[in-house]
């Protein structure tokens, strides 16, 4: 099967995002195609290592290049200055010179950690993402933001470095447990969401498709890569537009750290499908938005088994006092003034500059409490 | 006094380089002319602390800039991922954002580790290097190469990071004891035997006026940033010519990690005049170099009270085989051969690939106890 194609047009740091079935298999062939490395270092965690591993390492010595396995613990943890040292620590240990490669074969904790791992070993080495959830496929594993967490907050340090290869294997998608799969989705809806009425048409249409594997689920992981690449190259450093694909991450990100990253609770695409939810309601509250997108924003997400309220979370009710605190952590409140991405209407996302605080929390106070 | 002002033309990373006496008192003013930052951390070390902190808290003020000391232990120990990490938290505590920035004041250690913390915190804050030592306003605060050291060895770990600026006060340079403003002068020395015999008849005929201080000084600061600007503008990543930049490094490093570095055996500088003496005598002994060459440059070097011989180092005896051994860690040996700088002239340094491991054992054995 020949893979679907994604250039991601920036300059000399362009690369292309190769989709589709089978590319771990070939993985070899394609690394050799693109970076003359000898030998590879293939970051995973523990639990990837035991269903891709030995077959990753067999398809890169059948293209003459040798694999060091780097293993690190499954789990959010591993985004930690320790970790990174250990990695850096292997790389260099393994004697990689900057001309050989490092390969991030997992979801988004280990693309984070090799990517910057990658970035800061003898100054730069070239690297490969290898997205195994279907949430890295359609999003971290595109733009080239790398990064660690700090005591501090998420993604506090790191780096912008860019791969020189993404292989997204769309069979892998096929172990994903169904929760996953569909917190995944949601990023793939924000795509639509966010700039593409007619992705969000399409996505309407195919929802079950695309949920059952085969040709649907490649198209709509290559036309969220392509709308992901588009952004990117228009907006490497997030300086404009590349804020857009932050819609739903405000209140998204407070509802995570609420929630005390707890998995069992929450896990990033929910709270993302709750972000955009709430995100179009409150752009409906300021007047922005026709009731009806809204609704069907909502209605498409939840169709799909994602989590569409506040209380639809398990486990302890949230204070909008509390979600306030994350929101003005995660921003700068500039004069009782946030930034948010707000919408017009199905893929009519914009910047809105010059939120009031107030209006955020008054909305919040309501929503925490909303069945 | 109007600075003398170089710029490093790196397209949308260019930036000037200030040299002159007086910097320090003006720097919120020349550091407000290129960042819109309205606070700025500025890192730098216990003892440079107690001589320029204040003054330096001073000017930022003056421009109406808001100063965040972050101060961390002197020495080399501090290039380390714990003080890193410690740094990123310091900024990250402070609440900088990506629009403020970080300044480094002091020397090498200072700048690149201040460098690296300000290329991953928020993934990237600008910043501003002020060297406090010879060494660094000629060598590491130009050309971008941050970093810190790890057990596997020096700079093993880093970012290439442009700084926005860097103020070379040549004030500063008054309250450096003799030894080590001799140390900076040896990469001073360096930019005439690497590319420019003008320059560095220009030295032989300057070299007291150049330690006593004034005009003489500044114009030997300036002309080293200059040659430094052309090579880095040329060759931001080392792929090419700015590898002449190592001229005495391959045996100046071994002879530093043989002495421990021990900073009362041997300090960088000092390393880099005895290497560079030994690439002058093994490019005569390659045929490559007439020996009155090689002379000009040892009696140079020792005129201004740098060592010149292997035996000058104090302390235990050297060994050509431990010294080989850390010529091969720093360099991959491929198939018994190593890249070197060698030189056919004063200021015709070029990069020699495929010399033999052997003869540069052979070379060592000799030179290990000669007078």
């Amino acid at each position: 099967v020949t893979p679907m194609r994604i250039k991601v047009e920036l300059g000399d740091r362009a690369y292309e995002v190769l989709i589709g079935p089978g590319l771990i298999a070939a993985a070899g062939r394609h690394i050799a195609a693109v970076l003359p490395a000898r030998r590879i270092a293939v970051v995973t965690d523990e639990n990837l290592a035991k269903i891709h591993l030995s077959g990753f390492v067999a398809a890169l010595v059948e293209a003459g290049i040798e694999a060091v396995p780097v293993v690190v613990a499954p789990g959010e943890a591993s985004k930690s200055f320790r970790t990174l040292e250990a990695v850096t620590d292997a790389l260099i240990g393994a004697q990689l010179e900057r001309g050989d490669a490092v390969v991030a074969l997992g979801g988004g904790v280990v693309g984070d950690l090799a990517g910057f791992a990658a970035a800061i070993t003898r100054r730069g080495m070239a690297y490969v993402q290898v997205p195994t959830s279907l949430l890295a496929q359609v999003d971290s594993s595109v733009g080239g933001k790398t990064g660690i967490n700090t005591r501090h907050g998420k993604n506090l340090v790191g780096a912008f470095q860019q791969p020189a290869l993404v292989l997204a294997d769309t069979d892998v998608l096929d172990t994903l447990p169904k929760r996953e799969f569909a917190a995944g989705y949601a990023e793939v809806v924000k795509y639509g969401l966010l700039g593409d009425a007619g992705f969000f048409d399409w996505l309407e249409a195919n929802r079950d498709a695309i949920f059952a594997g085969g040709a649907a689920r490649v198209e709509a992981v290559a036309r969220s890569c392509r709308a992901k690449a588009r952004i990117v190259a228009a907006d490497e450093r997030e300086a404009g537009e590349r804020a857009l694909l932050n819609l739903g991450h405000t209140f998204g990100h407070a509802l995570e750290a609420a929630a005390g990253y707890d998995a069992a609770r929450l896990v990033h695409g929910e709270a993302i499908a709750i972000g955009m939810v709430l995100a179009h309601d409150f752009s409906v509250a300021r007047g922005l938005l026709a009731p009806a997108d809204a609704e069907k924003a909502r209605t498409h997400l939840s169709d799909a088994g994602l989590p569409v309220t506040i209380s639809a979370i398990p486990g302890p009710r949230f204070e909008a006092d509390e979600l306030m605190r994350h929101i003005a952590q995660d921003k700068k409140v500039r004069r009782g003034s946030l930034t948010f991405i707000l919408t017009r209407g199905i893929g009519q996302a914009f910047v809105a500059e010059d939120v009031p605080a107030d209006a955020v929390h008054a909305f919040l106070s309501e929503k925490v409490n909303a069945p």
